[in-house]
Order: C-alpha cells, then sequence, then structure tokens
C-alpha cells in the first residue's frame, strides 16, 4: 500500500502490545505507515527529526511528553494525535496549538472499565458485604447482625455527579437493579435527565439524601475541592463516597476527618495526592476501600483503547469525521 | 372484609419486619387475616392449637420448623406454604406431604441479590481489582505492574454452572460487558442455551478455558463435591473460582490445597462447613475474598421476599395459579 501515510507511535514502550497486540496492529498498520520499533519518548530527539519531518499522524498514549509549540514545529505534516488515553490536558497545551490539526480521544473507551469498578463497588456498598468479610475474617464467625434494617440494594438512593461518558454509562449500568438513581450535573437539564433516565437533583439535596454518592465529574477549576468539608457533613450517616473521577474533586483532609469519625464510609480509587501521603489513616482504615488508581484500562483492557484508535483514523483516512474529537473549547468542563 | 382467609406467620419473628414492613403488611392483611403478633415457632405449642386447626395458609421463612406430618395434622385447613426464603427443602418433608397444599417459594426473588454480589466479583476478580488493593495497603505504594496482560475484563471467559435462577440472573447482567460466557448445565440443551445467549461447554473444557468460573447449581446428590480436586487442577493459573451457591459442591480440602499454593483465586460466600473450622487457612489468605453467606437477601431485600408472597397470595386467592410454585417432584434437581 504505497499511499499510506506515515504515522509514529509516541506513548510508553512498555504498554503498546497491550494497546496494540498482533491482530489490532496489523489493523492500524493497513491504515498507516508505522514503526512499532520507534516510539518516540522526546521530541528534540535529533535521532528522530526526519521521522516528526514526514509524521501525517500520531498515535500517542500514557507517557507522551507534552506535544508543545517546539514540537509542532517539528511535525510540520501533522493532521492528526490519536490520543489512547483519556484527557489529553497536559498533551496538548492550552495555547499555540494549531487547530487545523484533530486531536481524538480514547475516553470513550476508557469510560467502560471505570463504570464497571464503579458498578460493582455500588452492589457491594450496598450490601455492605465489605464489613461482613472484615468480620469474619477477624473473628472466626458469623456476624451477628445480618438481618439489619440499614442495609441492602433494594430503593436505595445512588447520587451521581457528573453525567460524564463514564457518569452515563453508570447510570445505563444501574439499570437493571432496583435503585433510585438521581444525578447532579449542572450541564444537563430536565430533558437530558429524563433521557437518561434519572431524576436531577439539587446538588445539597443529593448528598443528603443518598446512600451511596458516585463522583464522575471532571477535573476543573470549577470541581476543585466540589465536596468540601460542609458538603460531606450533609451526607447521611453511614453513607458512602465512591471518587473514581480524580482526588483534587474532594477535600482530602475533611474527608480524611470524616472517615476517621467512622460516621462515613469510602471508596476511593483517586485521591489528593496520589499515592496518598505516608501513614494516612486512609491506608487502614475499616470504612475505606482504596485502590491505587486501577478503575481505568488495565492488562488487556488496553486493547479497547488501540481498537478505538484505528476505527477512528479508518474514518478520518476515508474523509469522514472522527467519532471521538476533542472539542478544544470545551476542556474546562471535560475530563 | 369478612370473607379473609385465616392465615400464620412461622418465621424468626426478627426478620418479619424486614419481610412485610408497614405497606406491605397491609397488603397482606387485605387478602388474609393474619396477626403479626402471633408468630408461629413450634406446631405443637398447644396454645396456638386453635389458630393453627383455622389455618388455610402458612406465611413462612427462615427459622420455620419443619411442617412435618404431626403439624400437617393440627392444620387440617392448610391450602398453601406461602415461604419467604428459598428452598423449602428442610420445610416440607421429603415423605407424607399432602400434595393438595400448594408449596410456594420467593427463590426467583432470593435469586436478585446473589446475582448481583456475583456480578460485582466477576468485575472486581476480572481486574484483580482486590490484590492491587491489599498490595496498596501494605506498601503504601502504587503497584509496580498494573499493566500487566492477564488482567482486565475484555474479552475474558467466564464459565457458569448452572442455569439456575440465580444463574439465568448472571448471565443477563453479564449482557452489558465484554466477558465469554459459557455454561456448563446437564439439564440444558443448545436450544435452552442460545435462548441465553451463551454457548454449553463440556465441565471440564469449561474449567479449563475460564478466567472465572461461578458456581450456581443446587446442592443435590449429584452436585455434593462436583469440583473436587481432579476438577480443580484443570483451572487455570490465576483463575477465580467464585461460589455462591453452597459448599457442600466443593472439596474444601481440595480448595484449600490449591488456594495456599497460591496458583488460583476464590470468592467464598458459602462453604462446608459454615463457618469454617477455627483456624482454616481460608480466612486469612490474601487471594481468598471470604463472606459469611451474605450474598442473599439482606436487609431492605427482604421486602421483595414478601412482596413476592403477597402477589403469590392474591393470584391464589383470585383462582389463578401461582407463580412461583414449587414442583415438589423436581427438589432432586433444584434449590
Ligand atoms: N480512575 C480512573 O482510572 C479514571 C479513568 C478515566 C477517567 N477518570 C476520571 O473520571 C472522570 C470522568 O471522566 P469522563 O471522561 O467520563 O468525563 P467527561 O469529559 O465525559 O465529563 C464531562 C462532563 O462532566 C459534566 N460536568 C462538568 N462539570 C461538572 C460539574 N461541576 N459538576 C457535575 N458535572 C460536571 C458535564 O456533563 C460534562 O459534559 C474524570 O474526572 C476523569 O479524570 C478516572
Ligand atoms: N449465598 C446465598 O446467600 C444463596 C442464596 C440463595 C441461593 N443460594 C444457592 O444458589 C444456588 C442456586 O439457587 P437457585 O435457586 O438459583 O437454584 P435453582 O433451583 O433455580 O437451580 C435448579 C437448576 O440448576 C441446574 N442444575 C441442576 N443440577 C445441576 C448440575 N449437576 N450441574 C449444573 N447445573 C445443575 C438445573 O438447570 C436446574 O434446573 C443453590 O445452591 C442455592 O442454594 C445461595
Amino acid at each position: 500500500m504505497p499511499d499510506r501515510p506515515r504515522a509514529l507511535f509516541a506513548l510508553d514502550p512498555h504498554n503498546l502490545p497491550l494497546l496494540f497486540p498482533p491482530d489490532v496492529l496489523a489493523r492500524l498498520r493497513e491504515l498507516a505507515d508505522i514503526d512499532p520499533a520507534l516510539v518516540v519518548r522526546d521530541f528534540e530527539d535529533p535521532g528522530i527529526r526526519d521521522a516528526l519531518a514526514g509524521a501525517e499522524f500520531l498515535v500517542t498514549g500514557w507517557g507522551c511528553p507534552p506535544i508543545t509549540a517546539p514540537a509542532l514545529e517539528r511535525l510540520p505534516r501533522l493532521r492528526a494525535v490519536l490520543h489512547t488515553g483519556g484527557t489529553v490536558k497536559g498533551l496538548i497545551p492550552g495555547e499555540g496549538w494549531r487547530h487545523d490539526i484533530v486531536v481524538t480521544s480514547a475516553a470513550a473507551a476508557n469510560a467502560l472499565p471505570v463504570a464497571e469498578y464503579t458498578l460493582a463497588m455500588i452492589l457491594l456498598m450496598g450490601k455492605d458485604v465489605l464489613t461482613a468479610r472484615d468480620h469474619y475474617r477477624a473473628t472466626e464467625a458469623f456476624p451477628p447482625n445480618l438481618v439489619r434494617a440499614d442495609i441492602g440494594n433494594v430503593g436505595r438512593r445512588v447520587g451521581i455527579i457528573g453525567a460524564s461518558r463514564i457518569g452515563r454509562r453508570v447510570i445505563e449500568l444501574l439499570r437493571p437493579f432496583d435503585f433510585d438513581v438521581v444525578l447532579h450535573d449542572p450541564y444537563v437539564d430536565e430533558a437530558g435527565a429524563a433521557a437518561l433516565g434519572v431524576r436531577l437533583s439539587d446538588f445539597d439535596a443529593l448528598l443528603a439524601s443518598s446512600a451511596i454518592v458516585s463522583v464522575h465529574a471532571p477535573a476543573t477549576a470549577e470541581t476543585h475541592h466540589l465536596i468540601d468539608a460542609a458538603r460531606l457533613a450533609l451526607l447521611p450517616d453511614g453513607a458512602a463516597l465512591i471518587n473514581t473521577a480524580r482526588g483534587s474533586l474532594v477535600d482530602t483532609e475533611a474527608l480524611t476527618r470524616e472517615l476517621v469519625s467512622g460516621r462515613i464510609r469510602a471508596v476511593l480509587d483517586v485521591t489528593e495526592p496520589e499515592p496518598l501521603s505516608a501513614g494516612s489513616p486512609l491506608y487502614r482504615l475499616p470504612n475505606v476501600f482504596l485502590t491505587p488508581h486501577v478503575a481505568g484500562s488495565l492488562g488487556n483492557e488496553l486493547r479497547r483503547l488501540g481498537v478505538l484508535m484505528v476505527e477512528e483514523l479508518r474514518r478520518i483516512r476515508s474523509g469522514a469525521p472522527p467519532e471521538h474529537r476533542v472539542d478544544l473549547a470545551q476542556l474546562e468542563i471535560t475530563a
């Protein structure tokens, strides 16, 4: 195929075989002239100057350095950045970007595993399975009070913060169950919520009435410490806060105080800082289920990100619009 | 309503307010003359002889003594046993039952939470979330190798043992995900499996090729130690066995050996014996997620069982067939 445009990988090479297993790589190479042995780690590397000069597409991913103005100068023929990661913040500079260059991201595919993790945690927190497990482990006896009125997954209110890609998928996945799902999202109106099959709620009312609150909004100036001490205080006793979004959305100190007191529960895949500071009580509290930022794509889940980019490239090459183009003007309210 | 038939509760009174919260109790009392303050614990209690003599319906549940032949003699007008629990084995004697008495059970409603627990565990085991959590807790550092090829929920084979009520619900709940679901069930044919959207598999082939195996068959003579040392040895390294059915389906000693060796992983909500014997390694192994028989209805999930029985009673009273009648001839292959 002599007419294949030239493309370059720019990502952590460790991830390449998972993002592009042999069959996916073969499909990519039908569409582009790309060498998996040449992976850009530094746009200033003189050894790859020619490769950069000829590249029409960059297939980026975690580990790609920012595509700064000087980098762009070395990429005069660049038509599109195909980003196998989620957010392109940090990759695409806020100023000086060439807006004729299409940027597309795999955030939609990366939403799936995060929503799966969230669903699993909602189901387990509703039944307080982790407390029952800890009790059984510690005492080698069945907990005395399994038939408590305050647990169970029937009719419980689940408050979703943000009808983001992930938030929407969570809402969809919650449909087969008997939860009462409410949404807070300043960018969604009543009609939008109805289309998702949920009720919109005032933020404070959502917090005060939900047994489980799951955070899915992006990290933006507006969402910094969105959940602060005052908002945490609104949560009912025993409520569970699930954060798979970004640590910066929650005031870690205030959250730690509430969790140390034992009043509420939490599932935290993200924190601020990350990892948590040494000796943080969050590492050991029985009412905290803490995971090291694993909700996103892991292992064979990276394949979906590669497949999505192959399909994007196919569309772009055939003259169709990409389906996952990043609207750079929207970065203030997106992940 | 002078024509309401007389009914009696026979169950652990602690559960009554959860099975029949005020609104459900009110619906029940529209259909039957039943006193929530009178709960049968012993059919031989002379103080309730008259109540038993007049009862047309027994609303039973966990904690109800077996309805033996002498008990039946005290219940001459009994038309139906409305069992808010799952299995009626142990409640209805194998011999000497009066087959004009309808027996109906809430196993269908009790299937829902077990399937929810199972789904959550499949999603977490596929990503090996629990290992990542333990590592983070123990070291206060992120695990070095999160991008491992051997984890992730894409295209992984999930082997379901038994298209029981619970097994079918799990199959249904797995549809929105990217699993490859196969089934072993000697009582389901190809057409039945196709209707469920899964492939039938030879039992040993299922074990040898599944990343996750979830057991949903009933405890019967045929399923005693169905999963023994030889069958466990078929599981691929790192595979996860989930048992929410009954401990007797798995050879605990053989399973303990495989788990102590670290070769496979397990999620066990049921074991044999239960609780496990004191000091069993299963209490503490990092590759075992052990819970104290909590997958079934807990807390507000008991409400569904009561609601189901109100609807059964409504059907029976209106002359319609009950939807959840237990086929006593099938007890050899059902839970
Ligand atoms: N844990 C992980 O591994 C992981 C993986 C991927 C994404 N994430 C995080 O998950 C979150 C969601 O990601 P996404 O790609 O679905 O986001 P997204 O870009 O789709 O979200 C944008 C939407 O969020 C909503 N939103 C914006 N501001 C809001 C506010 N102040 N309050 C409530 N809603 C608001 C709006 O509907 C907006 O359209 C982000 O924080 C992202 O960083 C985490
Ligand atoms: N952990 C809990 O809290 C909990 C709660 C409820 C039920 N359970 C258990 O879950 C299991 C399923 O319960 P259910 O009500 O869905 O069962 P069920 O009565 O609906 O199962 C019957 C079906 O199982 C299948 N089956 C029978 N023998 C089999 C065999 N040898 N191999 C494979 N499949 C076979 C057949 O399709 C049969 O129709 C049972 O063991 C039950 O005791 C556990």
